[in-house]
């Protein structure tokens, strides 16, 4: 139903494509309700931001709106489940079974959200070789020949800070094109490979930092403040 | 040895604060190679910044450098994590014994950082009374009573969406001043207190957008690009 835009050199930022995760949230949560339909000032509100950025948002993709009605929230969904590319199944490879690595397996939100994790590496021979669920562990040195052989597009990263640069540049060598990276290191991709990095430990750092730092008794002459979000 | 800035208005902007985060891990990657000392220059390059940045950075705090020497690597490491605040032992509190719950449980990153999980908190009558390790989970209406007694500091929220504002404004009433926010929901805080927000699923979508748009084969007659760090 939707038109979709033509030109084939817009650019979306990144904090565009951030807010229709964000959308999706808040339309989920009214088909929930049973709201048949919404609006671009209710999806503002709902989300934090203007109705004129909500418009601005999704003009990029096209133009999603019924005339005298607004938004149909299932119709809508589905669309921006599409431009998201979360309507399909992704198969992901997972690096490095270490903790994180066992608890990302544990997490059964990656599954539901369509990330079919369906190989895992490690180099570790205490590691290679055992199961979790249908699923062996790998050697490290067979993901491109395994990447290849299932179809895998994405990558999981949840080695070690000192071989996760190694570990992408295989994954990068196998074919895989979106990275989602757990070790505690920046990375450096080649272009058009996409990559979220999630850094457990700054995230950590960053909250103890603002406790720290807005505690009444510092104990010292500091007196810095900081707001972390 | 460090002087420390004395103007009790000073702001520092949280990406400076990130980028703090990020010192320190370059500067543990120099002691684990035995480097003793480092510079501005060193410091930017290892964490892709510029030396001038790095300066103004650390200045917010102090000033580091040893006239002559540089950064002194190991005395550098220790004032920034007092400044982080990761020299010392947190109390955290974990609400919500899910998958994910469950599955930072199992993630020793936490305790080796500072952060210990002393008390888990649940609403499920299936879960409460639960044993993980030492730790039994408790009914949710006892955070406040246990926050106080254990003197918990921060909290992690790993509930379903819905009920994460709830849990928030719970920990909040018990004292608690930084949470860790894991829910797919955007929560609002009070003046004062600091949290982080974790969405994995806004991570997976962001991912698999720039993964979808990047496609050259797209099947449709959209041609959007996004990059997604």
């Amino acid at each position: 139903m939707a038109r979709r835009g033509k030109d084939p050199s817009s650019v979306v930022p990144k904090a565009a494509a951030t807010r229709l995760s964000l959308y999706l949230r808040f339309l989920e949560s009214l088909r929930v309700r049973d709201v048949p339909t919404t609006s671009s000032q209710q999806l503002a509100q709902g989300v934090g931001v203007t109705a004129a950025q909500v418009r601005k948002d999704l003009g990029y993709f096209g133009q999603f709106g019924f005339p005298g009605v607004g938004y149909r929230v299932e119709n809508l969904i589905e669309e921006i489940r599409h431009i998201l590319g979360t309507d399909r199944t992704w198969n992901v490879a997972l690096v490095g079974i270490g903790n994180l690595g066992s608890a990302l397996l544990q997490y059964r939100g990656f599954q539901t959200q369509g990330f079919r994790v369906c190989a895992l590496f490690d180099q570790h021979p205490d590691v290679v070789g055992r199961h979790f669920g249908d699923l062996e562990v790998a050697d490290i040195g067979a993901i491109e020949t395994v990447a290849r052989e299932l179809e895998i597009e994405l990558g999981i990263i949840a080695v070690p800070a000192a071989v996760a640069q190694e570990v992408a540049d295989r994954l990068v060598a196998a074919g895989i094109r979106g990275i989602f990276n757990f070790a505690p290191t920046v990375l450096s991709f080649p272009e058009g490979v996409g990559y979220v990095s999630i850094d457990l430990a700054v995230q950590l750092e960053q909250l103890s930092f603002f406790v720290t730092q807005t505690k009444d008794d510092l104990g010292d002459d500091r007196a810095t403040h900081a707001r972390t979000r």
